[in-house]
């Protein structure tokens, strides 16, 4: 499906760069070409000057690569499948964290380190963020690359505070909706438009044939909810959820392939009663299965209870742990509430129980928060969570605009992305109304990739500033179909300005000529070389 | 237009405050009328409890009232003409701020304060902003109240940043699009949505009479950049403009009853250079054409030397200053250059004037910003202007998302509110691309609603979350229809749930009954209560 797009992508072009450290790895990119600035002297004579090209970063894997013809029964091929082979034949470690802490870089971080120093050149640096720093961080427990050993297929990614700024999308269908086909189309979409990470929320029927087919397919990790799976096991009745059922779950996903897992284990019998007297109670789905669970039982969760359990499991695939929110305010009224704050508390002992057995970790957080009360959320979480990634929905920062809280998200997203949350859950148009349907994940995923990218350009990452600077320069010198090409959605900005009629020019029909700031601001400089 | 859409809102209901210093104001506003919340006890018995109704500050006027009949021949009810009359005959003063800094408190200023406490009676307080209150803000500058003695029709309000954020929408036809019906259409399709004030940019033909047909029927303050209409009489020809011909514009406009005109007087000969080495250049229409009038004449600009003159006309109407920044960046990679801030300062000297004069005014500000940049925007800007009232356009704050761009501002213009400005000027997801239609208009209006409320939210204003909070608890209680009506977009929302075949339960298909977090969390409170 998207194959069949690239003609919208005309001067866009699918490039690779290679390693140095391992030839084999190999990281696609997006190539924006562009076309020569074009200046008359007084003679009227033209002068080009050419313009660089910028490069993008690229989630959409071999499927934007013309050379590749996708076959979804087949699947993507396994391309981290022989540096995992070698990693196990070598006894260098299972996990990314494990190698890292044993200063082994692997060509995960090598690839990482590539994609992430994406345009530095451009800027006279060569690479500014290097394998080795990759690797640093890994170890420290500041950045994950979430790369189950089992799911080959993906194109490795890291989510940590001193690279860009990552989104994650939700799909998945519920009890009544959606087929197979439907949510793996889902997933191609989603990472065609820019989704870094992919959760599967899927609660109805064939869950595991439908995770099993977006796995295969999917070149971005992906992430679940294995309590959701484990409740359909024991028919939705929640006190029937035993450590067993839930144990066999993991299993289960981690041997498909699932590379993170967001686990509850925040939630401790003794804090349940903390969320009784907020506006909306407790707003997560695991959060509330699993206070449910604590008060019929009357007793601590086995999630808690299990936690080193769990991390035994996922160690042997490498699967990540999000540590989920459960007590996540539903509404700016119950924003940083003790609920929530002793739930990050709990959060900061288990990342350390996380890390000692090498399972990379990182931290679920709100949610529902008004703007001036973003900051404390990231302080504290650096804090009490030891600098593990933060990975927040949203946070939306009024509550007032269902059918808009891409939006209202996207302004609380940006500021915490700001404030060093590394990973950024995507809201669509249709949050607290409906599941979304193709429109509006596309323009959740617009939406965030704004938030993220606005955010790396506030906090001074190198290179973020090139493609507005391209885009910018491109919108004065009226290259039109440049700046399209340079845009986060080229076809909307196409159609956009030619469904009224404009066409390419040295204005356009909006302020017409006479009006025209951008042509009145090169009469400006013309006058200005004659005088 | 308007009234047709009458049914939609079922619950909601034209509601009146009335004065008691000036018993004919008569303030609009809407009252959102909520059902009871039924919980039911051990033996299934039902108890209710109700729920308080929610004002909703309305900018729509008389439309969205039921008793009214539009006819747009004729014009909305001259509502200030008496207080106006009683003001010249006692000779109180002509300007809100002349009358203000004498001490008398305007039939104006006491509207003003009622439509800003709304719902502060909720809180316990009655009317926790006061007439006496309004009056010091303008006296002082603080705050303007847009009100041309010409423009009878139009509701006061006020823009100063101890009251809520407000916004403006942009409209108006260029030299080949759209005819007078259609723009006083898009007048009040603004109003409907929540435009506080509106600024028509017509360059077109017919500007004269589309002005004035949008004046007699727009129940809020009209703007207008009168160099548009001035280049338009010397047949585009920026050298031919004069001081006379700009003297005779803003005359005429003053009589028709424009409530703020954006001079950009802040443009001095000895700063264009500064602009010189910019990526963009300058992006203001009126400011690249007095640029160039500068540049050619190789002299200082028309309205800088006679801004003195400029005020003494304005100030028989009580016409406001907007003053426009000329020199605003155009993309981010220009913000808070030496042009930008010569500019402010000038600016800062202008206000001073003005007020001399008895003049109300208020400053234009950016545009394109990135995010960690737009502090010192807010903090200058307070103190080189006095903290004369500040009123920026977004900011933007990355260039890479043409079509988005009603997103990219209002994450900076949230943030630019939060910190002190008083009003957003908004913007489409057509701007760069195209003029917007109605669709675009109504998306921007939301996207600044969202800004300015959760700027609100996040300045403390004491009113401020008693929206969020009833329509959180509407959620929470499955009281879907009252969430709507609670909702800035009530249409959308209901459309987005209606149309995948949800309807009013105590869950719904997003996440089926089992996976209802609400519904679990109920369930919780249940369980609690009987332990």
């Amino acid at each position: 499906m998207i194959k069949n797009d690239h003609k919208a992508y005309a001067k866009r072009e699918k490039f690779y760069m290679h390693g140095t450290m391992y030839p084999d790895v190999r990281v696609g990119m997006v190539k924006v070409n562009l076309t020569p600035t074009v200046t008359r002297d007084d003679r009227g004579m033209p002068h080009t000057r050419s313009n660089a090209p910028v490069l993008i970063y690229d989630t959409s894997g071999a499927y934007s690569d013309p050379d590749f013809t996708p076959d979804f029964e087949k699947g993507l091929p396994p391309m981290r499948q022989r540096w995992i082979a070698d990693r196990a034949r070598n006894r260098q470690g299972v996990t990314q964290m494990e190698c890292a802490k044993a200063g082994i870089i692997t060509p995960e971080m090598e690839y990482v380190a590539i994609r992430e120093s994406m345009n530095s050149e451009s800027l006279g640096i060569k690479n500014h963020i290097t394998p080795e720093f990759v690797r640093n961080e890994v170890a420290l427990g500041r950045a994950v690359i979430p790369a189950n050993t089992h799911h080959p297929e993906s194109e490795p990614m890291t989510i940590g505070r001193h690279f860009a700024v990552k989104i994650n999308t939700n799909i998945g269908n519920s009890a009544t909706t959606s087929s197979i086909d439907e949510e793996v189309d889902k997933a191609l979409w989603s990472c065609r438009w820019g989704g870094d990470t992919l959760m599967d929320l899927s609660t109805g029927s064939n869950i595991h044939e439908t995770r099993e087919r977006i796995l295969r397919n999917c070149p971005v990790p992906v992430g679940t909810v294995p309590i959701y799976q484990a409740l359909e096991k024991v028919k939705g009745r929640v006190e029937d959820l035993t450590w067993e059922v839930f144990r066999d779950t993991l299993v289960e996903q981690c041997e498909q392939g699932v590379d993170y897992f967001t686990i509850h284990a925040g939630i401790r019998r003794q804090n349940v009663h903390l969320a009784d007297n907020r506006l909306c109670g407790i707003v997560s789905r695991g959060g509330s299965i699993m206070s449910k669970w604590c008060l019929i039982h009357d007793r601590e969760s086995f999630l808690y209870e299990h936690f080193d359990d769990i991390c035994d499991i996922v160690y042997r695939y490498d699967t990540a742990l999000s540590l989920g929110d459960g007590l996540r305010p539903g509404c700016i009224a119950d924003a940083n509430d003790a609920a929530q704050f002793a739930e990050l508390d709990t959060m900061g002992e288990l990342v350390l129980r996380a890390w000692e057995k090498n399972v990379q970790a990182f931290i679920e957080g709100p949610g529902h928060v008004p703007l001036h009360m973003i900051r404390e959320n990231m302080e504290r979480q650096l804090v009490k969570c030891h600098e593990a990634p933060f990975y927040t929905l949203g946070p939306i920062v009024t509550d007032i605009a269902p059918g808009y809280d891409h939006i209202t998200s996207a302004i609380g997203a940006t500021h915490i992305a700001w404030l060093g949350t590394a990973m950024l859950c995507y809201v669509t148009p249709k949050e607290h109304l409906a599941l979304p349907n193709k429109d509006d994940v596309r323009a959740g995923i617009i939406a965030y990739k704004i938030a993220a990218h606005a955010a790396d350009i506030a906090k001074g990452h190198p290179a973020a500033t090139i493609r507005d600077n391209a885009l910018s320069k491109a919108r004065f010198e009226f290259r039109w179909r440049d700046q399209f090409h340079l845009s986060l959605d080229p076809e909307l900005a196409l159609r956009y300005f030619t469904e009224v009629g404009h066409t390419d020019g040295d204005y356009c029909t909006m302020c017409g000529p006479d009006f025209c700031a951008a042509r009145l601001s090169h009469d400006l400089r013309k006058l200005k070389k004659r005088q």
